[in-house]
């Protein structure tokens, strides 16, 4: 292509790298591991952010805002969290410059804090110590909060949205009177996003539980959602994780239930993150660039005047502003692209790299004829339609959008989910990156372990909502309940 | 009062901290200077956020997302700037932790940052360091560019909202072609300021130019919104800077001209903070609690159930069930608190201390005689209105008080700003916290410098807008153009 994507079936690390910097949707900064989200990138971001936040409050969830700094000694109490985050994070030790006496300027050694501070890599410490002043009685529970902030995590190898030093995200921690509210609630918010992955991002994913050496580390339980991409590797999407008393432990919270009876209270916290970005880049984009479903695209329906007299531009002009208008009124965003910098087809390029869901092209010859093009990004396919009533078809075309990339989605996945009976057949299958991979194995973490270092693969999750398939462990031969869900993985 | 408030005329700041805390807004956390936002705070924040991030797309910006972190480098490079921030800011020197050996963490020494990085204090640097990278010709520009973010400068005193390490704000940055249209934007975006502040805080500002010394470092000019508190207090509650070519040159960001001429870029940048909900909090509400102006109150209109026995609650449910509907659709946000933990009066004093605009009861001999009592939080009065149509009393109400505590914040400010003509009488004026004193001087920073240092108020700005008045300098009789706005401030 002439937009310099490399191809997907070439290099499909550097097709991902093209897409996000050529649809100027991040790039690396100056700081190690830190992206610039670019206004376009930010603007899907803000859709997502928009719907999430709707599904949170929808669930009966509050925001609010802990601080970014966690003192050493809180991130210190929970012995599996701090095992989890202590070997990257960002620490703040000195909190002010002075000039060094040769123009620049230096640390001031006389301005060391007392306790370090660790940049928030997640908030469970920082809001269990505040939780304590909060809960008292069973009455001051539930609390359903959600916070969205950055985070930090020092990750050595860093790739745009999928693995980045700073990220963006949205955290919820909810603290419950009763080991069975903590575990519906966690059970509820992968739901959320299982609701939000598949109807919004159009991206079918698999729900399941995390075995323990991939569990988040404090927690008791991970929920995950999984998703493929396109090169047969999964994603974790977002996670909810059942904390059971750890937290509430680690900081003496408890409560008074109403008996009179002092007890731990029950924790959850849940979350997803710019991640996201990269999986709606990968689940869908291909060679052409960015394929963005219609509930996430900043811009849903692109028109570009094809003319070559400025009286004909005007001609245009008025007729698209009455179809603007009937787009605006059913609520779809619509850009008239009039500028005379770029040729059209450099447009048609440009706004199907950007993942434009439609195009809507109009002539003289067209104003002739009362008819418009339309042009959808997924298939690539145009179509003339009547002028009168294309804000109709237009509506139709984009939810057949929404619906077919996530048909085409969910086909891919289907395709590439294979059972694999021994453990020669998996070895082969990892090894041609056919996607998920499901086989019984016993649940230890010795085989886990040895099924890594032999493919590569990790359980990615066991699945919930599947039907019991007892068998034996593909490795030891032992008895295994269910069939796990193998990847390779981002 | 009850509600364990201090008075106002007894200790304002007490007052202050009292209503912060229990209206349940925010707390102090522990780490030093940071703060929690709760959940009700946080809605009233959001509430600004959205309406802020409304009026800065209508003016044609869009948002973006750079990195948390600075190089010390970059920071460096424009004189002024790191003269103005480097005394206040956190610093990351190292990326890992390590078990100490003793059952604790410490900092591992081997984990030592190259360059130090600095937790922004505001993104200039980092922003221009990228802007860089996307412009090079006459084309590229303006860009027009905010970004929602958090903040930390390592103040020495803090206070709730007011003045905190870290606060959460937006920051646009613009690029620009020439110096003319730089500064229509930097007063543009005051104007948006002022705007929101009169408009949805319902608290009047004056719009003014910095002086010198008070100026953002870095800017060529700063221009500013000054809110008077009850206190006589100012505060200044928003920013827009023209910058000049300053970051442009300190970052080498240069654009080709239509002319194919090379020249460097114009830039502003502009910024409101959580500061605005102290001002919020500090411009309206009394020795009851919170006043909130309607058109940022998270919850518009409490209703509360007055009964005895649950068929008198399920008859009234009934009722207000209706009531609900037709407010919810006219945009009203509405919270029936039907709770049984408290009592009605306990209930009328929370909502009253959380600033609800609008409370309505109702009773069994509502509901025999069609009646509801409506009473609105500004001037505590209560009145009975037919059920029927009472949503068009609630809405009419609405408004009423939005513009009544606009007004009463405007008289209070025409009450508390002064003139003096001598610097006698404006000593005396400051001494009893007037409020705003106008006054002549000559401009310079000896004279500012010696007003500040003899009476401690500042010049808030030299007001846009105001007829010239010549005049002569109250300090050494040299002439003045205008009288500036002096006082003392947050």
């Amino acid at each position: 292509m002439s937009k310099g994507i490399t191809k997907r079936s070439e290099d499909y690390s550097r097709w991902y790298n093209d897409i996000v910097q050529k649809a100027d949707l991040a790039e690396n900064s100056g700081v190690r591991g830190c992206m610039v989200i670019k206004p376009y990138g930010y603007a899907i971001w803000e859709k997502m952010k928009a719907q999430l936040d709707k599904m949170f409050k929808e669930t009966g969830h509050v925001n609010a805002y802990f601080p970014l700094f966690i003192p050493k000694s809180y991130f210190g109490r929970e012995a599996a969290h701090v095992d989890g985050f202590a070997k990257e994070c960002a620490i703040v030790t000195h909190y002010r410059l002075k000039e060094d006496g040769e123009g620049g300027i230096e640390v001031d050694q006389n301005a060391k804090l007392e306790e370090e501070l660790i940049v928030r890599p997640t908030s469970e410490t920082i809001i269990w110590n505040t939780y304590k002043k909060w809960i008292q009685s069973y009455r001051d529970l539930p609390i359903l909060v959600n916070q969205w902030a950055n985070v930090v995590r020092w990750e050595m190898r860093t790739r745009l949205f999928l693995r980045t030093a700073e990220f963006l995200w949205q955290e919820g921690h909810t603290a419950h009177a009763t080991k069975e509210e903590a575990l519906v609630e966690a059970n509820k918010m992968l739901n959320v996003y299982s609701e939000f992955a598949e109807k919004w991002m159009a991206m079918p994913v698999t729900r399941g539980l995390k075995t323990e050496s991939e569990r988040f580390a404090g927690a008791l339980e991970t929920f995950s959602i999984e998703a493929l991409m396109q090169d047969g590797k999964a994603l974790q999407a977002g996670t909810s994780h059942f904390l059971g008393q750890n937290f509430a432990k680690a900081f003496d919270v408890k409560f008074t239930d109403k008996t009179g009876k002092e007890e731990y209270v029950w924790a959850t916290s849940w979350g997803v993150s710019t991640r996201l970005m990269g999986a709606l880049i990968m689940a869908h984009s291909d060679d052409n660039g960015l394929i963005l479903p219609p509930k996430l695209a900043p811009i849903q329906v692109v028109i570009i005047p094809i003319y070559k007299t400025d009286e004909q531009l005007q001609k245009i002009r008025e007729v698209v502003e009455k179809i603007m208008q009937k787009l605006s009124d059913k609520g779809i965003s619509v850009k008239f692209d009039d500028s005379d910098t770029q040729r059209p087809g450099f447009k048609f390029s440009e706004y199907e790299l950007k993942g434009v869901p439609v195009r809507l092209a109009i002539g003289p010859k067209d104003l002739e004829k009362g008819t418009i093009e339309v042009a959808r990004r997924d298939t690539l396919e145009k179509s003339f339609y009547p002028m009168e009533g294309v804000e109709n078809e237009v509506e139709r075309l984009l939810n057949e959008i929404q619906e077919n990339i996530y048909q085409k989605a969910l086909d891919f996945r289907k395709a590439h989910t294979r059972k694999a009976n021994s453990y020669d057949e998996f070895k082969k299958l990892i090894e041609e990156n056919s996607g998920f991979v499901l086989a019984h194995y016993d649940g230890t973490k010795e085989t886990e372990q040895l099924i890594n270092e032999e493919t590569k693969a990790t359980v990615r999750c066991i699945p919930i909502d599947v039907e019991e398939e007892p068998g034996k462990c593909m490795v030891t031969g032992k008895p295994a309940e269910h069939r796990a869900v193998f990847a390779k993985a981002y």
